[in-house]
């Protein structure tokens, strides 16, 4: 074997990482190797702290440091909307885009019979936990525009519209940039059904 | 901001890696938030061992946790033959070959004038120490088939001739399984001047 033991070891561990592969490892490791001692310590302690000091939001079940996410305790989000996600990292995906103000709530997953998942799996509850107390006028439902998200954005929609809150869902379509000719058929009919007028 | 600041500091660290760009990282995070605190510590620790426990083999300075690396302390491999390599990562690489079961020399770069890095920068006379004592018969050029490479085999190779010991260098030619048509033509040129007889 060419490669010591711990080495070897770091290896596995970067691995087991999603999107890593032997040569993406091999690379970061022989350049963690190569770099500052306080650089590499530095990425380990972040690891280790992240880990520490993060857990979800009580309101909206985001990643959180504080009891409160940032979102969730900045007064000048709009309090009156909350957009339903599946996962923390579709909240990023949505901060991004600069066009929401308002607060999430996060499901940790969509409904799913083929895996078990049912929407007593999801944190449901806690949604029409919030409903309940405060001046929310609309819903947005973000889950994904698959059959699981599809299934869980129904349900919401069937729970949450006899109370007299507005429900919607994030538009079908093409994407922005994209062509015609390369949509598949279901984006394409989508697109049709919901035609805009101009 | 939707992230937290542990969560943003890790994304950075992350980021910091070779061919990790944003999307990766933000990946990679969501994935280590996800998973077991054992197991992103598993990480951490992995990282913090590494710079402590390896440092170089005292003899071919390939990295290696006791002061001879695993091939350095093999009594199998062949100690008349020493391969020399630009960087220890491209020691992995020819092992994963199994074609040479000699001993190598990491010089730890190659000669580059652009970038100022002359002979006296590298581990030339630690080379030409070990081939003083040793009853080393055979010195395998690998250095990298570029410029600074082909600069440096050549002046390894007005060195150690004079001594009396074989020199060779890697063959250059059409990478296997590649095609013809895509071959650049130096390669090519190369291939047609190495050509062997059948």
């Amino acid at each position: 074997m060419a490669q010591s033991l711990s080495i070897q070891k770091l290896l596995d561990e970067f691995e087991r990482l999603p999107g890593i592969g032997p040569k993406s490892a091999q690379r970061i490791v022989y350049w963690l190797l190569n770099t500052d001692k306080a650089d590499a310590a530095r990425l380990a302690q972040a690891i280790v702290e992240v880990k520490e000091t993060v857990h979800f939001c009580a309101q909206c079940f985001n990643y959180s440091e504080a009891e409160l996410c940032p979102l969730c305790s900045n007064p000048e989000r709009d309090q009156s909307m909350i957009c339903v996600v599946s996962e923390p990292r579709d909240i990023a995906a949505i901060e991004k885009t600069y066009t929401f103000n308002g607060l999430y709530h996060v499901l940790g997953g969509a409904i799913s019979p083929i895996d078990g998942i049912g929407a007593d799996d999801l944190r449901v509850k806690e949604l029409l936990g919030r409903l309940a107390d405060t001046g929310v006028t609309e819903i947005i439902l973000a889950c994904n525009p698959n059959v699981e998200g599809e299934t869980t954005a129904t349900y919401l929609a069937r729970l949450i519209k006899p109370l007299g809150i507005k429900v919607t869902r994030l538009a079908s379509g093409l994407p922005v940039g994209g062509d015609l000719e390369f949509a598949d058929e279901i984006t394409l009919g989508r697109a049709i059904e919901s035609r805009r007028e101009l």
